[in-house]
C-alpha cells in the first residue's frame, strides 16, 4: 500500500453555518502503531449531528476536537495491524475514530461490529452502532411510552426520529412525526406506519399538533428544541415525558439560544425534560440491536440510508444534516467491506 | 353574628406588577348552605406565590379563578355549621378556600387540621398545610439527594427554600441558598445552618456558585427560574437534577418569557427537569407533617412566619412575594383559633 494517508483536521471553531474554512483535508503519512494500538483501515464514517457539537467549544458531553487535529466520527473500519490482544487484522471494528483513510484506533473506544447476518456491514453499522440505540433507549428507558399514549417525534424522518415513531407504533401507541418536506412526510406516514406527519416549513405546527393529537402529547421526543419544542409544549399532558436527543435547531447559531418560551408548562403539567447520551446506554447496545434486528427481521421497522462516496466529500454532506436536505442516516462509504 | 361578610373579588386579570384594581374588596352577605356543604369561618390566610398564577390566565395547573369570583386560596378556617357528615361545628379544617370571612367549604378540599400539639394553629398551618410538603416531596421525591451532594436552592429564606435547605442538612448534603438581601442570607447561613448563601441583588449568582460548590451542583430546586436558573445550569454535574416548584420571576412579566439560555446543558449534562405541583402528593402529607414535625421539636428545622392582621390588607402583602420584601411564610390573621 501506499503510505498516503488522507486526514480532516478542524482548523477553526465554526461559528453560524458550517464553511469550508472550519475543516482542512490534508495528506500525510501512515501512523505507525505502539503496544496495545491498532491500525484501522476507515470503511464508512457516520456524519451526525454531534460533529458540529465537538467542532465547536460550548459546554458539551465530552471534550471539544482540538483546533488542528484530526476531526472525530463515528467509524466503522477494517483493523489492518494489530498490537493489542483483543483485535487481529482483519476484524471488522467500530466506534469512535477520527476522519481519515488509516488511523490509530483506541480499543477503548471500539468494538468488534461482529457477525451482522443478513444485513450488509453498512446497514448494521448505521442502525446499530449509534442511531438505532439512540432512539430505543431514548424512547423506552427516558420516554417510557405507555399502550395508548400519544409520541411525537421531530426531526421524525431522520435517522433517529424515523426509527422513534416506528418504535412507538410497535408499543401500541399513536406516532406523530415533524418533518420539513412533503416528501419526508408522505415518507413516515405512508412507507413507516406513522399515523400523521406535520410539515413544519408549510403548516403551523402548534395547529397541527392540536389537530393530530387530539389526547394531547404524552411524549415528545426532541431531537431539534427552538419553536417545535416550544409548540409541543403547549400540548403536552399531565406527567408527560420529553426525553431530549439533540436541539440542533440551535447548533448553527451564533447568539445565545433562548430556551423554550413555554418552560413554564414543565411545571404547570409537571412534565419530565431530561436529556441522555446514547454513549451513556454502551453497556446494553447489544439489547437494543437484538430487538432492532428482530424488528427489521420482520418488517417493522425500516430504515434509509443516504450512502455517499468518497472520504473527500464528507464535509458537504455533513452540511446536508443542517439544512434537512438529507433523508437517511448519512454515512460516507471510503471501501466496501462486505 | 351579623350578616356582613368581607370578600375579596378577581376584577382583572394583572398585567405585569401586581395593582390594587386586580382585586376589589366588598360588604356582602353571608352565604347559606347546602346539603352536603359547610360554612367555615376564615381564621387564616396564606398567601402563596401561585396566587398570582390563578389571577392569571397563563396555562396553568388548575383552572384560573373567574373574573368576578371570590379570590381562591390556602385557609384554615373554623366550621360555624355544617351539612356534611363529615364535619361538625368548631372542627378546624384547612385547605382551598377564598378570600373571604365566611364561606361555603368544599368538603373534598378542606382536611381537618387534627390535633397540632404543642404546636399553635397558625404554625402548623402555615408550616404543614402547604410550604412543608412542598419542600420535603419537591426535594426527596424529585430531587433524590444523596449523602454528600451539594443542594442549591433559589428563594432560600423563602417559606419553602429555606425548609428546603434545612432538610438537605438533615440528609448529609451541602446546602447553598441564593437570597435577596444580606440579611436573609445571615438568616440562612447563621440561624438555619446553611453551608453557603449568595446575595443575588450584589453577587454575580454564576461566579459566586462556582466558589460555593467546589464539587458543583447535584440538585437544584428551582423557586424562581430566569436567570439564576441559567446560572445554576452551567454549573450542574452530570445526571443532576432540577425538581422545579415556582418560576416567580415570570409570573409578572408582561412579555413572552424565554426559557433558559442555558437549556443545552440539559442535554451536554443529562440533567432531568422536573415540574411539581404539591397537591400531586396530597395522599402522602401526613408522611411529611409527622417527619417535618419530629424535625421542627428536635431543632432541626426552623421556620420564620410574617403574620400580618386584617383580612383588608391580603393584597398590599401578597406584593411583598414579588418584590422580595417578605421574610418568612406570608399568614393573614383574620381570627385566631389557638
Amino acid at each position: 500500500m501506499s503510505n498516503v494517508n488522507r486526514v480532516w483536521r478542524l482548523r477553526k471553531r465554526p461559528v453560524g453555518e458550517l464553511t469550508n474554512d472550519v475543516l482542512s483535508f490534508e495528506e500525510e503519512p501512515i501512523p505507525t502503531i505502539n503496544d496495545g494500538q491498532l491500525l484501522v483501515r476507515l470503511n464508512y464514517l457516520s456524519l451526525d449531528p454531534t460533529n458540529r457539537i465537538w467542532m465547536s467549544d460550548m459546554d458539551q458531553y465530552m471534550p471539544p476536537v482540538e483546533l488542528n487535529a484530526p476531526m472525530r466520527g463515528l467509524i466503522c473500519g477494517t483493523v489492518t495491524e494489530s498490537k493489542h490482544e483483543g483485535f487481529a487484522a482483519g476484524d471488522i471494528v467500530s466506534g469512535l475514530g477520527v476522519w481519515a483513510d488509516y488511523q490509530i484506533g483506541d480499543p477503548a473506544m471500539l468494538n468488534k461490529l461482529g457477525d451482522t447476518g443478513p444485513l450488509p456491514v453498512v446497514d448494521a453499522f448505521g442502525t446499530f452502532a449509534l442511531v438505532g440505540p439512540t432512539a430505543y433507549f431514548g424512547l423506552l428507558d427516558i420516554g417510557k411510552p405507555q399502550e395508548g399514549e400519544t409520541v411525537v417525534v421531530s426531526g421524525a424522518a431522520g435517522a433517529v426520529g424515523s426509527i422513534v415513531g416506528q418504535i412507538a407504533k410497535i408499543k401500541g401507541c399513536r406516532a406523530v412525526g415533524i418533518a420539513g418536506s412533503e416528501e419526508k412526510c408522505t415518507w413516515i406516514t405512508k412507507d413507516l406506519g406513522f399515523d400523521a406527519a406535520i410539515n413544519y416549513k408549510t403548516e403551523d405546527v402548534a395547529e397541527a399538533l392540536k389537530k393530530n393529537c387530539p389526547n394531547g402529547i404524552d411524549v415528545y421526543f426532541d431531537n431539534v428544541g427552538g419553536n417545535i419544542l416550544d409548540a409541543c409544549l403547549k400540548q403536552m399532558n399531565l406527567r408527560g415525558r420529553i426525553p431530549t436527543c439533540g436541539l440542533i435547531s440551535g447548533y448553527n447559531e451564533t447568539e445565545p439560544v433562548p430556551g423554550p418560551y413555554n418552560y413554564a408548562m414543565m411545571l404547570m403539567q409537571r412534565l419530565r425534560i431530561e436529556g441522555f447520551i446514547v454513549t451513556d446506554f454502551a453497556p446494553r447496545f447489544p439489547e437494543a440491536a437484538a430487538e432492532l434486528g428482530k424488528w427489521m427481521a420482520e418488517g417493522k421497522i425500516k430504515v434509509r440510508q443516504d450512502v455517499y462516496d468518497g472520504l473527500e466529500n464528507a464535509l458537504e454532506h455533513l452540511k446536508k444534516l443542517f439544512t434537512g436536505e438529507n433523508k437517511g442516516k448519512l454515512i460516507i462509504r471510503v471501501e466496501d467491506t462486505k
